[in-house]
């Protein structure tokens, strides 16, 4: 286990922990004694019927979406809804290669699928909470990815689904992107196998890691309109430096990459034998699929492709110059669209 | 020097080979006994008012522009025109790091400018062959930027200019894009600081650099639609296995760098004191700027920002399913799309 003050509650708390036990994995074998972290924003109502699920995505954390898409006037407002937001396994504060102790530490965490997850939160929302039907499952990118999986693996459970900038079925050219950022992490000699005894052994390959988000993760319009003075900056080199390097390179390494593999491979088509059209025929949540218009690897075609497949579902693309980073929320009318949207979505029965 | 069977004459000749002497370099200190590499197709008219200058684009060679530009019935018919290609420095086939012996081989090779190579053809251009004027400078991705170059360095010897899916001045995303590729190189243990004794130390790194051209040389259109498909291969990982690595992997590590610096550092308004549309201005070319819709690094949109400032310019976007790499000329629509551009503007006085 390695000490990674990132993934502390004073950082990213505070978070609950559900001891989820042994989870049976899609891959294969177990992972064993599963702690899910996960916070609670709102009450509970007796008929149990005003939940809202938020997985996180790849680096998340519960913290991190509640003070993006969580709070007062809000779509997602805890005066009226119980917003459970879950970490992703391997996120670094639910269980993860860094802060598990035994045979399964570090190299040795097994492989995880997004449908693993989802089977682990289906448990928390079931066995914790009781509750038989969401009133939404709300995600972006891996959390896009995640609420597909749950629309489609437990189609009476989910009243509405709004899956923002992520596949159903990921495609070829983002599986070639997540490679890249894999090989970026463990081509570092100091990543040693994955069995470094600090993530800043594995600096260098972090930050080359952190350039490929650059490049692929903003848009080049983002660049062109030199937008990063916005985060108040005067050239790309110190926002490169003092923005997306000290944001990857305190992550432990093996947390993204056991994310990666995941995003890498997300595919509801497991539960249908390959076959997309009957897994996302399956949905009967009220969807509202949601790519962002400049986004380089979760693209507005392939995401409309897969709205056309969801029988009860609307194409609600967001502006943003961000790109697939619009998801930082650095542009108030990317939020406020956002929240328009989920509040349509929310009005439907 | 390290004898490297790709840049060979029985590969990419013939060639002949131009005695530049030394040439001093924008960026400092001189590059010594430069050879120029260069092929002539067609033959050069008595008026000396019919030659084409057709630079090199990163990683490629005359023989590859031959292939996929000139020919018979082409818009660059040497049966009308004397076309001459010209092996920009460090291609691996004009003096180069590897095929350099001395005080600038391998690691010690000088940094080169865009400019610099454009000083060199221009001493090429007017001793070897004579020529006041060039009908027409045409050249995809580094070949657009030399064509830029060209047109503002020397606006009275260049009648016409064909910039295709290239910028005069590099934009901030298109660095960081190159930075990744020259990180994925330099980064691997085997390069050794630029020394190592064959490229086949730096397979990794050169493995690593080829999926980066995978994410950001093609279009995510290009993988939706699977277009891999046509070149005979049944999968994404055989695509890249067989099409990709053995495209990029037999090619000197150092000789990328040089063109990738070169790449990283193109800017025509290093001539202006940094300003874009006093440079573009001094051109004096008929000019057809030629983005490709699809292209994920030089993008429309900041192509036709530059197309705006330049004063006798259309824009003549082109369409393929490719990316940047539709340069590949894999789609006869495209050759064609292009020759049509070529021979209107050949047409214009």
């Amino acid at each position: 286990m390695i000490d990674n003050p990132y993934y502390s509650q004073d950082n990213h708390g505070p978070w609950q922990v559900f001891d989820a036990g042994d989870l049976a994995l899609e891959a294969g074998g177990v992972l064993h004694d599963l702690k899910l972290a996960y916070a609670v924003h709102g009450t509970l109502n007796a008929a149990r019927d005003n939940a809202i699920l938020v997985p996180t995505w790849y680096s998340g954390t519960s913290k991190v979406m509640e003070q993006l898409f969580i709070g007062p006037g809000r779509a997602l407002d805890p005066a009226r809804w119980c917003i459970i937001v879950v970490n992703q396994i391997g996120n670094g504060i639910s269980s993860s290669p860094h802060n598990t102790a035994g045979a399964q530490a570090m190299a040795k965490f097994p492989r995880i699928n997004v449908g693993d997850d989802v089977r682990a939160q289906h448990k928390l929302v079931t066995e914790v909470f009781g509750i038989e039907r969401l009133a939404l499952v709300f995600g972006g990118s891996m959390g896009a990815q995640q609420t597909y999986d749950w629309a489609v693996r437990y189609p009476d459970m989910v009243a509405r689904a709004a899956p923002l900038a992520g596949y159903a079925r990921n495609t070829d050219h983002d599986k070639l992107f997540v490679q890249t950022l894999m090989e970026a992490i463990t081509s570092d000699p100091g990543f040693n196998g994955g069995n470094y005894r600090s993530h800043q052994e594995v600096a260098a390959g972090l930050a080359r890691h952190a350039k490929l988000w650059s490049v692929m993760g903003w848009s080049t319009e983002f660049f062109a309109e030199e937008a990063w003075r916005g985060f108040n900056f005067k050239s790309v080199e110190e926002f490169q430096a003092k923005f997306m390097d000290p944001f990857f390179t305190p992550l432990d390494p093996n947390s993204l990459l056991v994310m990666a593999r995941k995003w890498h491979d997300g595919d509801v088509t497991r539960m249908t034998g390959g076959d997309l059209a009957a897994a996302l025929g399956r949905i009967k949540a009220r969807t509202f699929v949601m790519p962002i218009d400049s986004d380089m690897f979760f693209r507005v075609a392939d995401c409309a492709r897969e709205q056309q497949l969801i029988p009860r579902s609307e194409f609600r693309p967001l502006h943003s110059l961000g790109g697939h980073l619009g998801l930082f929320g650095f542009e108030p009318a990317f939020l406020a669209a956002l929240d328009a949207n989920l509040n349509d979505l929310l009005a439907l029965d």
